[in-house]
């Protein structure tokens, strides 16, 4: 027995050494051969959330504070020690690297001793009204230098003079309504517009292309003011001296005017301002609604069209020119602002991905402000530095995503995505081929209601499974998750139920990156309740008094929204980067794709006998959403059964997905418009702001009623199915079994 | 010492157990963590270069005689044949997938019961002489039907008359010696020009912009007869019963002229003909010297100027109309040839790759010929048919390449471009993200000096190492290599010592793989020698003389010379698509750009005084060179230091290599050829067939001399010189270490 229990001790003895040799040979055999992917400094979902519990309101209140106690304008001094600053704080936070990029953009500014204003002229020519220079500066500002004076950025210089028009909010339906209907033409007038509803841009195209001189932008009180609420300090409406600043251009997509398709680099061939892209070629300055009622208080002419009325006790009547009391005096714009050629600034922080360096997450926003910038950009600023912060204090705790973040401050956004489009253009090669999507952080609020997102269909998936992690920081909504209270107050209603999520337009910076190159992109903030809200924007808007106690006193003292917005804008980037397989859902994507077929078939069946006449079918379009519809449940479906510790399949499926959004993109451009490449969205012609979906189409439909030839109008339409179809069939081929 | 003994041993026992038990945990260690490479299937150089011997000259010769038999002709029921013929054998060699793929293209043919002609008549319109219908058809194939008679492809159809102008070549510039130093018009004539020196659709063009109302074009013994070789069938000359066929469009890269930028599947929308892509608007035809020299022998006008005589025996007056004798006689074309859509049918092969599947590499070339495409196509297919069965068999014994090889059978080469260039559209979204090479297959011989090859300069090297491997076919080479024969017999010359390699223009199927979407190119085939043989292609070309025999008796009895190429474009195939690092060399590319940006350089340098007066400097193409030079230089340094065992690793060098060809690429496209995108290389606008370097400054150069406005021509010299020297610049970044 003693031998019995010795030999069996030993033989457990020698088990246990065999054992641990096999252990020890094991382990060596394993790293002798290791997986090249890093898991281990990869965060579990658990871990995810956390990196976004990192974040702090009290953080984004503070950032916030002190970017905005200056004017930042692009192409100032002070626009540049700000990204200074940034920069410092970006490579503090544990970024791997931090660079300012510049490049040389036209810019434009007022002329310094001689300012823009408009007036009202008797018949010899004497001055008997005055618009005002400046707004009045809020309290606590007033001994702040540097803050431009309303103006719109890119005007043509000059003063015309003439009878002064009234279109309303300048947009194609109203320069119809009068060149149509009313047989008015302001061929040789100047025309006063609103306002609100479309991007101001669009409004100086219009008056351009109905022949004005001249065009006037107002701040009308129904458009910029919510009932029962005080103007600026004591509420956050609009007061009658603030205006709205803004550029006038009609990019479409190009950058630096001087420079389209290609970096404003020194050595760049620029363009004579004259064959500048987008530059409108008449006067363009905006008013608040005091001087706007002296101009319009006399008016003469017909009385406004239904709905045309704004919130000023005056007629509104349409003119041209004054009633006959004053119909020898006219409207004078004198407007001196000058385009120069400046360096801007962006900040470009990178943490090189451990697994996949190659695979690029870029979260960026703009920096420079018309003023203060406390909400526009500011807001957003403040968000992105907070979500820097939170990435690099988990990267000092040994975190390093899976692929690339790339983090921008963005410059000279104002003045048509300037620093943006260029940085894009300079990468376009490389961002292409490596550029997984880019998520948009302009301002971060523009209401307190709810969270609003605009993204690429294939992200909807992965914005629903993040707000549902997020807490609610709405009223009511304690415990309750940011999904539920977005969903209950704007569900997508008839479509389908799920809180609603709207298509990407432009007017911020992730336009030249959607739009151009066909990289999958979001944007998200808080904004207002768009059903019971009408007015436009946020009523400040672009004026003096968009600063940091406005944000602190009325549209998130606790800061709460703000960090909701930081938690959805953060928490995309690092799912994006740090997810072994990309979150992307194409059966959303084919969902859309159906409905935005359906959309402009119906458009289309309005002219049913034309159809008819001209052999316009949509039959290719729906048969191509239907391939791409198959295309997309096959490749989820397979995705499922991916080996996931196959690094080359795992990569190639990332790929497809990757590049899916690329295929959208048509290289020969939209009809005029060379920028705007995406078949599937595209800014509406007829509002810089609003997306359009099958935008070829769209445009090409819009046309029928003024076309002379009918026939070559509804070939082009017939064209425009074609590339449609084409696009999306192709598209759906890229998610088809490789090979 | 017995103790000792037994303890030695039990001690050596145990340690043999122990180790075996350790080496056993080592190796399930090991395979527990696979790396995810296949490289077990992967050939080794060694049998690399035993694939390249499976390929026999015997096969390709059999598979000439197979495959011309009968005449291809694009859009016919016998090409259609011949291309399910191809799909079954590939089927059969052991490809994973063969597939027909159609598209319905605008093909042109004469009109069966109108012939073309062209005739002399006199004052009362009668013919007193007519061009020949058809080329009395060589030995042995009399009974043949469907012979094509000589036309020009896509021509007007028209009657015109008039007095003929002899044009020479009709390259720019002899029409600009016409023009501006002879001071004789083309307005309202018929011009005839020979054959050679450029692609036919250039003289076409040219004929059009000198006002010409109609265009022959001729073969002249001195371009289509070598001296000393007998014609056809008892040499390799041409008959003078003999024409060359042709397409003359000037397509510029669309593909279809009527779906332009897009494949012509069935739901594609096509352009009326009128508003097709490069349709010319003028009859043109193409006839022999026969007929050439009763049209010429009594032109009247100035006499030739010196280098415009060629081989009859006739004055080469240059006209306008004949000598006074035969002032009232006319020259008359009939042109009845009719465009038609017609169904064409790509053969596509497949070999799905063991590791990378997403990565292409694609052997493709046309199956279609004029009449027998004894060599052009014919040698080519071959050559591409034995490459296939040699992959096939390889593939039988475990073969299977890392990356997958597509092989295609392009139709309807010969009236455009249009399979390969379909296709291409077709697949763009795929292949821009997905392919690595694309190495063209068309005729493999046009003379038996030595090898010829154009290719992107980033495969010079890999090209150079592998006809090392080859043996060469050229008597008095026994023993010795492909690249010493070559280099022996066509050295670079002044410019380095090595064989020469040459740019790609236009003029294959290539053209849209290279110079619309940036994938690197190349082609190989067998060629006469420059310096001596002064004659145009090879003299049969395009006539119904091209025959088996012609390449039996005359090019290439033994078929080593056939063999020879199929090792290059196999072995490039197999190179590309098996190696685990791609062979690409972007030194010699960084070499190029050098010298191309000296090229250019010194061309502007003959303007000297105007460059210093617009201020046109080339500095910043200079300096972009060099940033590309040093890019491309570390890039291979890096490269050498790479951990071949980090899958990851290995792709992410390989994705910067296969996307540096289409970092070239200019989504703008040149000015005024949307189609030609790569701003290093294009076809030249004066000849398809040559390959320009910087074609967009050499263009805006060309133009400097007719520009009225010197300032602003000499402008889009700079704006072109800027957009190279950022590109260039932007190639190099992508080959800087990643983020």
């Amino acid at each position: 027995m003693g031998y019995k229990s010795s030999g069996r001790c030993r033989l457990f003895g020698l088990f246990v050494i065999v054992a641990a040799f096999f252990l020890v040979g094991f382990i060596i055999g394993w790293f002798a051969n290791p997986p090249e992917d890093e898991p281990e400094r990869r965060l579990s979902d658990n871990d995810r959330m956390k990196l976004l519990n990192e974040m702090k309101a009290e953080n984004i209140r503070q950032y916030l504070r002190n970017f905005t106690k200056l004017p930042h304008l692009a192409g100032t001094e002070q626009n540049l020690r700000l990204a200074k600053q940034i920069q410092k704080e970006w490579k503090d936070f544990g970024l791997d690297s931090v660079d300012l990029v510049h490049y040389d953009v036209l810019l434009s500014y007022p002329n310094e001793t001689n300012p823009n204003y408009i007036s009202i002229i008797n018949e010899q020519g004497t001055e008997i009204f005055k618009t005002s220079l400046l707004e009045p500066p809020p309290a606590g500002y007033e001994n702040v230098s540097n803050v431009v004076p309303p103006y719109s950025a890119f005007s043509a210089k000059g003063e015309p003079e003439g009878d002064l028009v009234y279109v309303n909010y300048g947009r194609t339906e109203d320069f119809f309504k009068l060149e149509r209907e009313m047989n008015i033409s302001c061929t040789g007038k100047i025309v006063i517009a609103r306002y609100g509803k479309i991007f101001r841009g669009n409004k100086v195209k219009n008056a351009i292309l109905a022949g004005a001189k001249g065009i006037i932008l107002f701040s009308d009180p129904v458009d910029y003011c919510a009932p029962g609420v005080e103007v600026y300090p004591d509420g956050w409406n609009l007061p009658g001296g603030g205006a709205q600043r803004g550029n006038v251009l009609n990019l479409n997509g190009a950058g630096d005017p001087l420079t389209p398709g290609y970096p404003a680099k020194e050595y760049t061939y620029r363009y004579k301002a004259d064959d500048g892209a987008g530059l409108p070629k008449i006067p363009v300055h905006p008013i608040g609604y005091n001087d706007a009622k002296h101009l319009l208080s006399n008016m003469g002419g017909q009385a406004p069209p239904e709905g045309w009325k704004g919130g000023l006790n005056i007629s509104y009547n349409i003119g041209p020119g004054f009633i006959e009391t004053f119909n020898t005096t006219k409207v004078k714009m004198h407007i001196y602002t000058n385009n120069k050629v400046t360096r801007i600034y962006n900040v470009i922080g990178k943490i090189r991905g451990a697994t996949e360096p190659d695979r690029y997450v870029i979260l960026g926003g703009h920096r420079d402000s018309w003023v203060f910038g406390g909400i526009d950009p500011t807001t957003g600023a403040a968000v992105v530095h907070e979500v820097v912060r939170s990435a690099g204090k988990y990267m000092k705790k040994g975190w390093r995503p899976r692929r690339t973040i790339i983090f921008a401050s963005w410059d000279a956004e104002e003045f048509g995505l300037l620093g943006s489009t260029e940085w894009a253009e300079d990468n376009a090669k490389i961002l292409q081929e490596r550029a997984v999507a880019y998520i948009n952080a302009d301002s971060a609020i523009e209401g307190n209601y709810t969270l609003r997102v605009d993204c690429t269909p294939s992200l909807n998936t992965v914005v629903y499974n993040l707000t549902k992690k997020i807490d609610s920081p709405d009223e009511g909504y304690h415990g309750k998750s940011l999904y539920e209270s977005w969903h209950q107050k704007d569900n997508w209603t008839t479509y389908r139920d799920a809180p609603r999520i709207s298509k990407l337009g432009s007017g911020s910076d992730f336009e030249a990156y959607f739009q151009r190159l066909g990289i999958a992109s979001g944007r998200a903030r808080y904004t207002k309740n768009r059903k019971t809200e009408k007015y436009s924007n946020y009523p400040v808007y672009h004026s003096v008094y968009e600063t940091f106690e406005l944000v602190e006193k009325f549209y998130d003292p606790s800061f709460k929204q703000l960090l909701a917005v930081a938690q959805v804008r953060g928490g995309l980037i690092f799912e994006l980067a740090d997810s072994a397989l990309l979150p992307f859902d194409f059966n959303e994507y084919a969902e859309a794709l159906r409905t935005y077929a359906d959309s402009i078939f119906s458009l289309a069946n309005k002219h049913k006998p034309s159809l008819h006449t001209f052999e316009v079918s949509f039959d290719s379009l729906f048969s191509a959403v239907k391939n791409f519809t198959e295309a997309a449940q096959d490749f989820h479906v397979r995705k499922k059964h991916l080996d996931m510790s196959n690094p080359m399949a795992l990569r190639m499926v990332n790929d497809q997905m990757m590049y899916l959004e690329r295929a959208f993109i048509d290289p020969l451009g939209l009809p005029g418009r060379p920028f705007y490449r995406h078949i599937i969205f595209a800014p509406s012609s007829h509002n810089k702001y609003a997306g359009e979906s099958f935008p070829g189409i769209y445009d090409a439909m819009f046309d029928i009623e003024n076309a002379k030839d009918q026939s070559k109008a509804w070939e082009e339409v017939k064209r425009q199915i074609s590339i449609a179809a084409f696009t999306v069939h192709a598209a759906g081929m890229t998610l088809t079994e490789v090979v």
